[in-house]
């Protein structure tokens, strides 16, 4: 058994280099369904560290933001600084209005959706991550059974992670892994505001 | 309303460069004390996303894996892109026997709980996670009233994250925001392994 060393990290591990990918086959395993859902606070950070997690190993990770127009710090730091991931976002800076959309929050989900759809047939990704998109359902700003037809055609081999409260019972039901994320209690309550760093 | 692009990662955004740390002074805002537990998966990728968040925004991160001696994912990831970031790991390869831990699992726990206190006190970072640490706890390999003082003495601009199922009731009362992951579903439970990238 080998003892684990404190090493802290130095400058020079840091350089940002490409590692080599690693290509998941069709042997090797079958792709995942992955949901986060709940009410609690992680499910979008749940799905970047599961993207951090797969860059680690060398797989290559996309990810689509629905409804984030600004630029989150997993966002900035994603774009940065991770090799091996491409990262979009398809919303406004402003929050949409549950069952009342915008023609404009729409067309974007409905754009956002295509570019998933593209990576996730292109065949380049290991990992496509649909973050929020279970909240787009749920705001109807895209259609379920495209989102099923979209999911159940994907390549065998490619993990797919989708997250967002209010997921739909058709997602639970084809996926492999649902954790709900509940929230037991919040600063919020507290009355202590949204800052940078921990909520985006 | 700016509308979002959908902008691919760039080969050039992608140089490794420290960003401008930014300070987060005690008037800028509290830090809190947030609690990921429950037994579904995304516990730890949901802190390591937090600090993702963290350092797009500026921060400096500090994480201590406890009960780890295995280079997960996120660990190589981290170690090798993430500027502001300084990780440490303290476990074994093995797993630890729930109530009968070895005399090397209580004294490399103690050891990391030394660490984690230090990074915590230096004042050097806006952020420290504690991965897995109420695993720890709920194993004995640490005591529960030496990491509540810890808890309760850290510099109150710090931002505290406790991982690990069986977060201790104690941790909990004094948390800000407590989220619990709990298994709706999980793909072990299909007979599916663990694989890299996904669980390590």
């Amino acid at each position: 058994m080998k003892i684990a060393k404190n090493t802290p990290v130095s400058k020079t591990a840091k350089k940002k280099k490409s590692p080599p990918v690693k290509k998941i086959s069709a042997k090797a395993a079958k792709g995942l369904i992955i949901v986060i859902t709940g009410n609690g606070k992680g499910k979008t950070t749940s799905a970047f560290g599961q993207a951090l997690r797969a860059i680690g190993q060398g797989y290559k990770v996309f990810i689509l933001q629905f409804m984030k127009g600004r630029e989150y710090g997993e966002f900035i730091a994603a774009e940065k600084y991770l090799p091996n991931l491409t990262i979009r976002k398809s919303g406004l800076d402003s929050f949409v209005m549950r069952g009342k959309p915008a023609a404009i929050d729409i067309e974007l989900a409905q754009k956002g959706l295509d570019t998933a759809r593209k990576a996730i047939m292109s065949g380049k990704y290991d990992m496509v991550i649909l973050d929020e998109i279970n909240v787009a359902l749920d705001f109807k700003l895209i259609k379920l059974k495209e989102v099923l037809e979209m999911i159940k055609s994907k390549p065998p081999v490619l993990n797919l992670i989708l997250t967002g409260r209010y997921a739909a019972k058709e997602i639970i039901k084809i996926a492999n892994t649902v954790s709900e994320v509940q929230e037991i209690k919040h600063h919020y309550n507290a009355g202590i505001k949204d800052r940078a760093g921990i909520e985006y």
